[in-house]
This record gives C-alpha cells, sequence and structure tokens, in this order.
C-alpha cells in the first residue's frame, strides 16, 4: 500500500508509491564519462582559460599564477544591479524593479571537471567564494534574499558544461520561503524547538536514511522525499544563516557534498542534479526558528499535471531504499 | 529592465526578464504532426477499442453500439481504494496511509486524436464525465481533494500517446491547496470580495492579455504568468467548486478549452502541456472566497535551482506579447 508522508518543516506532503516502481537501479543514466567526452579546455567556452576578457569579473581566487574560481556577472542577468527598486500596486497589476543581482561562480579552471570529482579543497573554495559574495551583497540595501544553486546537467537546467554555480541576490522575499519560515516559527511556538533540529535529532535516531556524517554536518535521505534521492545536508550547530557558517563549517561542507556528489555519480553514473543553499531572508533577525541548509535534488523524474495542481509529488521511490543504496556505493 | 510581478490571488512572484530571449516564436517545437506519425488505432495501445478487458472499467459513454468516453482504474495506481485512512504521528514521522482514488478517463476511442483537435462536443463529454466520477468521490467519506489533469507529451509527463486525462482523489488537503485557500480568505476578509473575480474584473479591463471569451468563461495570460503562456480559464459566475459547473457551463469550457489548446497547437506546433482543475477542498464549506478554474501550462521551458530554492520563476516572455501572439494565431 503506498503512503502518504508529511514533511515536519515544511509541511508539505508527497506520496511514496515505490511499489510503482522497481528498485534504486530503475534510475541509472546511461553511462556519460564526461572527462572523455569533453576536453579539459574548450577554446569556444566563455568560462575557460583564455576567455576572462568575455565576461565581467568580480573576484578571482588564484593559487600561484593561475586563477582557481573567478566569480562573473552573468551576461544575460535575470536581475539588473542598477536601478532604484520601486514597488507598484494597481489592482492586478502587482510589481517590483527588476532590481538584483546574478552572478556565476566558475569553479575551476578545467572545463570537464565534473564537481563530484573536483577536490575537497577546491570545493571549500567555491563554498567561501559564494558566502563572500552573499556577505558583500547583503550590503546592498535592495536585496532581501540569496539563492546560491548549482544547476548540473541539461534535464537541471543547464546547457554550460564548464562548471559553475550561480548567486542570485533578489528584491523580495519569495513567497515559498517566507511560508517555511512561518511554519518554523509557529512550530517554534508550539514546541521552543527549532523544527530543523528536531528532525536531525530524528534522523540520527532513526538512522536508516542517513548517508554521511562528520564533525559539522549530517546528510541524509528526507522522510518524506519529494523524488528519489531527494537530500538534505543539515549542519549540525543551529544557525539561521548560511552566511554565518565558520570556516571550519564550509571546510566540513565542501568534504560532506563532495561525498554526497561522488554517491549519486558512481551510484547513479552522473545523474543531473539541483543543489541549493537554502539560508534565512537577509533582513530576517529569526535566529531561533531557522536552520540554513543545502539540498540536493538528482533530476531522475519528471512534475506533471498532478504536481502542477497540488504543489504534491509522487515519489516512486521508498526513502529507505535509496538511502541504502547510496550507503552501499563505492565512491570511487 | 526586468520586473517582478506577483500573482494577485496566490502571491507568488516572477521575474519577467523577457530580455534574456526572444520573440514567442522561440518556443516553436520542430513539426511533429500526430495524426500521420501515428496510426488511428494501435492494437498494442491499452486504451484503444478491442483492449477493454486489460483496463478495470468504472463508466462508459457511448454513441449508438461504440463508446466515446471510458473511465477506467488506473493499473499502476498512486493510491489505493481499499482500506482505512489512518494517520500516524511519531516524531518526524508524519504519515497517512496511501488510501484514495486514482483513475484514468480514456476521452476518444481514436489512439491518434490530439485534444486539440476533438470536436467541442466531445471535450464537453469528458468534463462532464470527470464531473459525474467527481461528484461520485466525494461520497467517500475518506477523500478530502480531487486534482483532474491532463499530460499531454513527454515533457508534460507522459508517455501514452492515446488521449486521456487522470483523476485523483487524495485522503488530505495538499498545504498548496491550503495556503491557497488562506491567501483567497485573507483577500477577501480585507475587501469583501473574491480575489478571483477581481482579477477576472482587472484582466478584463486591462484587455491585453485576454486570448478567449464567451458566455460563461473568459482566457488569459497571468499578468505573473509563471512561464511562457501559463493560462487561466476562469468560469464569469463565482463558484468554488468545479463540481458545481451547470451543464451549459461545461458545454462552454468545452468549446474554450478547445479553441485555447488549438492556438496551442497551431502557434507553437502542438507542444506538450498540462492542464488542471483547481477546485476547493471538497469539505470546505468557503463558497465566498473560493473560485474555480483551469489552468494550462505548455512545457517549453524547464524549473532549475532557482526555481527549487526560491518557488519563484523566472519568465523570458513578456505575458503581454505571449497573449498577442496566441490572439493572432489562426485556430485551423
Amino acid at each position: 500500500m503506498p503512503e502518504l508522508r508529511q514533511n515536519l518543516a515544511t509541511k508539505q506532503w508527497v506520496i511514496i508509491a515505490a511499489e510503482r516502481a522497481g528498485r534504486p537501479q530503475q534510475f541509472l543514466e546511461p553511462y556519460r564519462p564526461l572527462t572523455e567526452e569533453h576536453p579539459e579546455h574548450d577554446p569556444s567556452c566563455p568560462f575557460c582559460p583564455g576567455n576572462e576578457e568575455l565576461e565581467s569579473e568580480i573576484v578571482r581566487v588564484t593559487i600561484g599564477e593561475k586563477w582557481q574560481v573567478r566569480v562573473v556577472y552573468n551576461k544575460y542577468p535575470a536581475l539588473h544591479k542598477e536601478g532604484e527598486r520601486i514597488r507598484s500596486f494597481d489592482g492586478v497589476h502587482r510589481r517590483i524593479s527588476g532590481v538584483g543581482h546574478h552572478e556565476v561562480v566558475i569553479e575551476s579552471p578545467r572545463h570537464n571537471l565534473c564537481p563530484a570529482l573536483d577536490t575537497p579543497e577546491n570545493l571549500s573554495v567555491t563554498l567561501q567564494t559564494m558566502q563572500s559574495r552573499c556577505r558583500e551583497l547583503t550590503e546592498d540595501p535592495r536585496v532581501e534574499h540569496i539563492i546560491c544553486f548549482q544547476n548540473h546537467g541539461e534535464h537541471a537546467g543547464t546547457s554550460l558544461l564548464h562548471p559553475h554555480s550561480q548567486i542570485i541576490a533578489l528584491p523580495v522575499v519569495p513567497y515559498e520561503v517566507r511560508m517555511r519560515a512561518e511554519e518554523a516559527r509557529r512550530y517554534f511556538d508550539d514546541t521552543g524547538v527549532c523544527v530543523f533540529c528536531q528532525m536531525l535529532h530524528d534522523e540520527l535516531q532513526a538512522g536508516e536514511r542517513i548517508i554521511a556524517e562528520n564533525a559539522s554536518f549530517v546528510a541524509f535521505v528526507l522522510y518524506a522525499a519529494l523524488s528519489p534521492f531527494h537530500i538534505w545536508i543539515l549542519p549540525r550547530r543551529h544557525e539561521a544563516s548560511f552566511l554565518h557558517a565558520s570556516p571550519t563549517e564550509l571546510a566540513d561542507l565542501g568534504e560532506i557534498l563532495r561525498y554526497v556528489l561522488r554517491k549519486l555519480y558512481y551510484g547513479l553514473r552522473d545523474p543531473d542534479y539541483n543543489y541549493v543553499i537554502r539560508t534565512a531572508p537577509l533582513r530576517d533577525p529569526s535566529h531561533e526558528y531557522l536552520h540554513w541548509y543545502v539540498t540536493v535534488v538528482p533530476r531522475v523524474t519528471r512534475a506533471a499535471g498532478f504536481e502542477l495542481g497540488s504543489g504534491m509529488f509522487i515519489n516512486t521511490a521508498l526513502p529507505e531504499d535509496s538511502a541504502a543504496f547510496l550507503r552501499s556505493v563505492r565512491d570511487t
């Protein structure tokens, strides 16, 4: 019999209908080794060394004479960095001028490097660079919320192979982010406990959905995973904002994120995926009830009319099976 | 400059970044005429005449000796129709047994019929059949909410070509549906007006996003369309539930839905799409602030990390342009 499960923090329901499908192997991608199919350097790639003039640079991290990570302005930004934030409300016409920031973090000079195969140190440098960009963007009084994310592969929404992630700084707190904060506040009101700390405690006790742990983080498949291998990487220390993560935590995040990405890479043959850093709205002082984390979503299924009409998902994999499968995968 | 727009009813923000892309023609699909590529009858299709024994039938609408529309149980149901609805709450483990209904409406005996090319009368019979199924499912006390939807094409989540739609009856009101009802109630509290009636009024006054009108419905591209050609078909008469639509309204809906689907078919060359009937939760007596409608979403773009992390979307088409383009398309 299928079962409906609810995420304790977000209150979203999901239908777990594992009998509709088979074993975790059903999600295996055809094998496609990036390093063999693509060159280490592509002269036509705007992110490759030699083309640094093509994109306007914001920050560069170097080792010796070579750059390791660069942050550039997105050439086709979703928001403009110049201009005033103007709200206007006239009947159905509710709008805000599209000001904000849209930056690209180029994670390596190497064109065909799959993030899963990066070194933990490099990944930590990327995360540190993201954090320092977020801190600087906070100085802009027009910015209310920041989303840091990576799209890997075409089904995850990118056509550029060169490893990169993106930062979008918004002039508004998205509705969904506000609702999640609201639910977390309600839980805190009722119990005096951060709902994410509670989930971490419960998941550690249950054990069966854990994929990895280190000194600062726990990675697990969600009890109410919206899709197969839907993963959260939660910091053990209660902290609302990614901007306040310590250098040690960022190093530990680089290590565990790489481990999780490698499990997906070797277990599912380099699936397309998105990861997102979910952090508190910038102007929200609610340190007691919010908790930042990273969510990783391999794009192995597709949302259809039911998902569109209900906001619910149908997950054809049992989260406990997904976790056991990932635990069993060798990460080399 | 891009612009953020908010949907008055759902409170969702979208980034309208039309300058990132080109004209509506950018979304054109490669031409693929269904009627030429596929046979009228496929002996291996479970929904084709001759295979009626394969799926367990619930209802059949006939003309003379032949059936026109059939409703069958989904062979791989997301929810089971037998069993007790049992809620259990134990820490992070919040669940409900997966009871409910999952039915398939086979819309025509003709295998290769694209719904856009169906007759308005046939489409109305499908809608009437859906409504009568929903009314019957309401009798099941375990059911709290019903989603009726169609997935057309692979990107919209279906692999079966034969024209069909689905009905899923849930033992719970989805979180998103509850939040939308909550927002509508707030608007009603503040203004004494149904927010959907207000949107209809404002859209008719603005005119620039209207695609079609008839005696009972208005079809328009949303001011805050989440993706290109994101359309609502709103009944003029204030009514919370699809289950209470009149026979005349269902006939008019068949006519306007077909017109909208034909505009997409001829304008964008048979794009994949989903449509969903959004109706009030069954046990919600709130007739004053809720309003049923149909939403149509052509799947011409893809959600990525930003959408996942924010719940917001980036629409690269100006809704006014999308509407003007669809108005200009000949529907034959």
